[in-house]
């Protein structure tokens, strides 16, 4: 149970349900169309990511330690439940096996996208960790740029069977020319990498105290908890703006139910920077579930193919 | 001059050297052809690859302090005359400035491979220092990898330009349909990976004291230095068996004076385990020069072209 808690098991469901999410929905809104889907190499890439976020969750902790004893001790688990040194070979085994299924995809589908992708991620997990999450809003722009990556990479994985240039593939020239679309799957990413950026912001202003122990530069720290959060507020209105401006030059889109849930992200985004701003009295932990509901609601709108 | 010595800059000029070679080798073999060679675009990509040896040089010396110490206390350079400090910050912004370079170099001729090679021999090298050089042969054989890759970079670069899908370009089946060969090169990485896996053994034998210290598991240790530096002369004969069944099957290639280069080389590794078998009194030092020198002579062979 500690170890569910160390590699942050919600977290990683999230990731699951969000790639099963966009397969399921390019799938069905493509259903015309041929793509040579396999059931088992997409559960690879989902595997082999979950793996790598599961390891950076781990050696994040693992150089947290000295802060967590103070924002957290009762959720301490490296050094106290799990031994510093397993954290350490498990984080590497984790990403030796998803760089390892990175780089069977890239054989097998004759792209170097998958092994380099997976290679990125792995880096930059790594160098959060060491050093960009000490620094002011390039560790939350980190975070918020890896969860951009994670529809991306689904999408990635589609356009490699979509736009393959074998004969009879579905975008060879010659002998079919559909394209499938991902325009909403890249404004759903890019959303979920500003709510993400945002949340990571108001996330600091949770952990002021134990961030100071590790010279954390966070923006909470520069400009106080109260700040920081109305920035982070006023910064994820801009997924609304995004919104708008997709549905108004994407009207072909609007046949499905994915704009309400995305209408419910948004709304409850802009009510949350409204009480924020009115009533001083609440609380930045109460503001962070509402981040994560708002995630979660806005994810739903993947799965909306199915209620038509 | 201490600082040059830490990046081990003969090491870098070889690469420089080989890099150059190839450059001039595929040019002149392939004159007829349009290839859209960019010198600037060549020279960024040695730059990249010259930053990641340098790198890996100096964070290799980093963590071998301790055994440094034994093997060669006079040419100790991290922590006596360049903080430990600084040699992190250097090997870590040369590696971010080749990646940078690598992603540069992927945009520009939309291909991945720039960008991924560089990190994988990024990562590579850092995971030699820590943990594969203290591994039975695992160490040595990355090395000899990481010297098959250098050439390897060179054609793929040359791949990239040739077989590029644009219209007149030199492959495109409609327009022009000559393909570069580029066979002698990949013999020639190979046979340096092979020497280089060799040279490492030798060099291990060398430093068996200090290796003691910090647990390294290497040939010499187990086997002693004669019988371990014995090993590695039968192996690197194994580059004139490739030579000869190489020039058997692509007697086109005869026409240079590459076989003569390679012929001194593999003639000299023969006599090097003659001598060795039968004069015990020959310094594992002499060894390790000579293979030096025949790694030289197959280089010189690149350069060949010219004589003709």
């Amino acid at each position: 149970m500690k170890f569910l808690r160390l590699i942050r098991i919600t977290n990683l469901l999230i990731i699951i349900l969000t790639m099963v999410g966009v397969a399921d929905y390019l799938l069905i809104m493509h259903n015309y169309q041929k793509v040579n889907f396999n059931f088992l190499d997409y559960s690879l890439l989902v595997f082999s990511t979950v793996l790598i976020a599961a390891a950076g969750n781990m050696i994040n902790d693992y150089f947290d330690i000295k802060a967590d004893r103070v924002n957290k001790p009762d959720r301490l688990i490296v050094s106290k439940y799990i031994k510093k040194r397993w954290v350490i070979i498990l984080h590497w085994t984790f990403n030796a096996i998803a760089f390892l299924i990175g780089v069977y995809l890239s054989y097998h589908y004759k792209t170097l996208v998958f092994a380099f992708v997976q290679l990125v991620s792995i880096n930059m997990l790594w160098f959060y960790s060491i050093y960009f999450k000490k620094k002011l809003l390039l560790g939350n722009g980190m975070i918020g740029l890896l969860t951009t990556l994670v529809p991306l990479l689904s999408v990635w994985f589609f356009s490699v069977l979509n736009e393959s240039q074998v004969t009879h593939s579905p975008f060879h020239e010659n002998t079919w020319s559909h394209v499938m679309h991902y325009n909403f799957i890249y404004l759903l990413a890019i959303c979920a990498g500003i709510q993400n950026f945002g949340r990571e912001i108001v996330k600091d202003a949770e952990d002021i105290e134990g961030d100071k122990l590790i010279q954390v530069k966070s923006l909470a720290m520069k400009f106080g908890g109260r700040v920081s959060v109305l920035i982070a507020l006023y910064f994820i209105q801009l997924s609304t703006i995004l919104g708008v401006l997709f549905f108004w030059k994407n009207t072909e889109i609007l046949n499905g139910y994915e704009i309400y849930f995305l209408g419910i992200a948004s709304t409850l985004n802009g009510i949350l920077l409204v009480i924020y701003l009115f009533n001083k009295k609440i609380k930045i932990r109460t503001v962070h579930l509402i981040l994560k509901l708002t995630m979660f609601i806005g994810l739903c709108s993947l799965f909306s193919v199915f209620i038509r």
